[in-house]
């Protein structure tokens, strides 16, 4: 049995605060019983109000044993039906996950073009979105709030805007695995229809879980088989999916596949512990961790982070900065009893290190570990000179 | 949080041992990380041989966050590929899953036949499986070991056995969710070229993986694009997984999607538990469990089996039996902290009870469980005369 002691601070899986690691040492629940019933259906209440979308907004949730990738499926083979109208998909790609996302979309028959950025560690600029808008009709829009592999931030409103006066009846879909319940995130206020993220980044819990809310635009869409066709896919089927997550939030148990009992006692926990803080203040929180711990390498230590900084195109729950010699300076914190991350993208991946800041190690004031390695980075770069 | 005291005995999810709880209740560990790295590695080695396969025979384990019905995407969409020479698949069905497994298959464009029992509660005749098996070429031959819906065992050896005579290249897939670590199973032996299960039936873990096995004569298909052309999916794609499974496997951490670490770890406690005390000796107490259970409700109760009893039609993890007023039976039992499950069987449904006694519930001769469940049992049919 695996029982590390040493502080996790890669952008996910994060540290769990204790009430959600003792959520999880639970004894199996049978998956139609009263008592997970009442826990599922609240999970799944709770999730609409994470993603900051009303309950008179329709959107459906679906919680799914899975991960951040299954999400791409549920969105791709959905959106991609047997007689979908339109298979055209812009990519506005600020990394290796949104790429990963095109690749998905494309296995699932999509014609995917790709906007990138001027330069890595930036957003895209919205004037290329707007001009692949005008000049193509596309059945969906795909952007990666937080892009894991760069902590590149995109402007979600500002896209949301240029979908609703281009082409307001394409589908707006968006990776927030590395978002929500660290960046401001408005489900109904945008005109998200698709959002999806996955348990083990700032919702706080455990790794295992694909979480996602469909607007009820796109649901009518991807139910509408006598005018869409058929969905290539059974696990990844939203038809089968949504009368199981209609009837647990309506109180009632169903059954597609058994569901994970122990990851969504502990989901519940974490859920209630971000709306218990209240949304806002949530973000407040990660904003200044983030900012304190930028600003720290950045003006402190004279490092560059790979998103633009300071600026709006910064995520607010990672840091990926250049270092000389990242292997070192990884190995120095692990000695110490502190994990970070290699940078990942397919350019720069070998120059940069990535630190996650998200869940209690951002919001609970009194856990010393982002500002220890801070203090373990300019220790290692200190020892190199 | 929910922390029923319940006794859970539905036929999954089970009860968990302590050790394996406990295993849950651990803080999160980078998945790429040395730690994590040792347990799926072991949790990879020792799945092969739980499903009773030698590493020599090169079989593929695939451990994903999922369950048994994601199990059934990744056969149907890694055998259903878009040049896919033989489209044809024979189910051999028992009841309700075998029978949700040919709508998986179905749903990604197979040509499915179904030969069922000459009853309910009976296995398939051989015969039955041989005269279809001579007048068509399938692709694959589906098997469901024991359909949880009737508690109904299939012969594997015979079915091994009769593929082998007429049709050898056909491949030979197991549903094996409630049968592996409660009956005999041999991968190697009778050729099995897809076996899939999950982690919450009689491996004794939480809820929330899928676990499969893949013959290497089937890996050889799956992973041959040129000839047999593209995955529909992503997430099932065993393309995208085989290089993760086999790095983990090999000692080094690969990245597809994010593996849940946690509920891994427990598995890992689950499976070490099986082999430790040996898979001959888990199959035997699941038989003398199930027997004892099996005989005092059908011979001291005069209750009639759905699978045949006795019989070598039986499965030994779970119990399903026809009593006059299901839910009076259920709700008795639940009113003295004892759940079990009604019947699901499209035709027989409410008028069946199911008992699982799988894992500890079976294996912990300390454990009163099925022994109180049946005193409560008779107590309820008696206080209905």
């Amino acid at each position: 049995m695996a029982n590390s002691v040493d502080t996790l601070l890669i952008p996910g899986p994060i540290i769990l605060s204790e009430a959600v690691q003792k959520a999880l040492d639970v004894p199996s629940l049978g998956h139609t019983s009263p008592e997970f019933i009442s826990v599922f259906q609240r999970v799944l209440q709770n999730t609409r109000t994470v993603f900051n979308s009303a309950a008179t907004s329709k959107s459906q949730p679906f919680v799914l044993a899975g991960s951040g990738t299954l999400g791409w499926d549920l969105f791709a083979s959905n959106f991609l039906l047997s007689g979908a109208p339109n298979r055209n998909v812009l990519v506005v790609s600020t990394g290796t996950f949104s790429d990963r996302f095109a690749d998905c979309l494309r296995n699932y028959g999509a014609q995917v073009d790709v906007v990138g950025p001027t330069k890595i560690g930036e957003s895209v600029p919205q004037e290329l979105i707007a001009e692949k808008l005008v000049h193509k009709k596309y059945g969906a829009v795909t952007v990666t709030h937080v892009d894991t592999s760069t902590a590149v931030l995109s402007d979600l409103k500002a896209v949301s805007q240029l979908i609703k006066d281009i082409s307001p009846e394409t589908f707006f879909v968006v990776d927030a695995v590395c978002s929500i319940g660290c960046e401001e995130f408005k489900f109904d206020d945008w005109g998200v229809d698709f959002a999806l993220t996955a348990s083990q980044k700032a919702i706080g819990a455990p790794a295992g879980l694909s979480i996602s809310l469909c607007s009820s635009r796109f649901m009518d869409y991807a139910l509408n088989d006598r005018e869409n066709g058929q969905v290539h896919g059974y696990f990844s089927s939203l038809r089968r999916w949504a009368p199981i997550m209609q009837g647990y939030e309506a109180g009632k148990g169903a059954y597609f596949a058994t569901p994970p009992v122990q990851l969504i006692n502990s989901l519940d926990v974490a859920l209630r512990e971000i709306l218990d803080e209240g949304l806002t203040k949530r973000w407040d929180l990660h904003r200044e961790m983030s900012d304190w711990f930028k600003d720290s390498l950045v003006n402190g230590l004279q490092l560059t982070s790979v998103s633009r900084y300071p600026s709006s195109m910064s995520a607010h729950g990672l840091t990926a900065v250049y270092v000389a010699d990242p292997p070192s300076v990884i190995a120095f914190l692990k000695s110490h009893g502190v994990v970070i991350a290699g940078g990942i993208h397919k350019d720069i991946g070998p120059k940069y290190i990535r630190i996650g800041h998200m869940g209690v190690t951002a919001c609970n004031k009194s856990l010393p570990y982002v500002k220890n390695c801070f203090d373990l980075i300019k220790l290692a770069l200190q020892r190199k000179k």
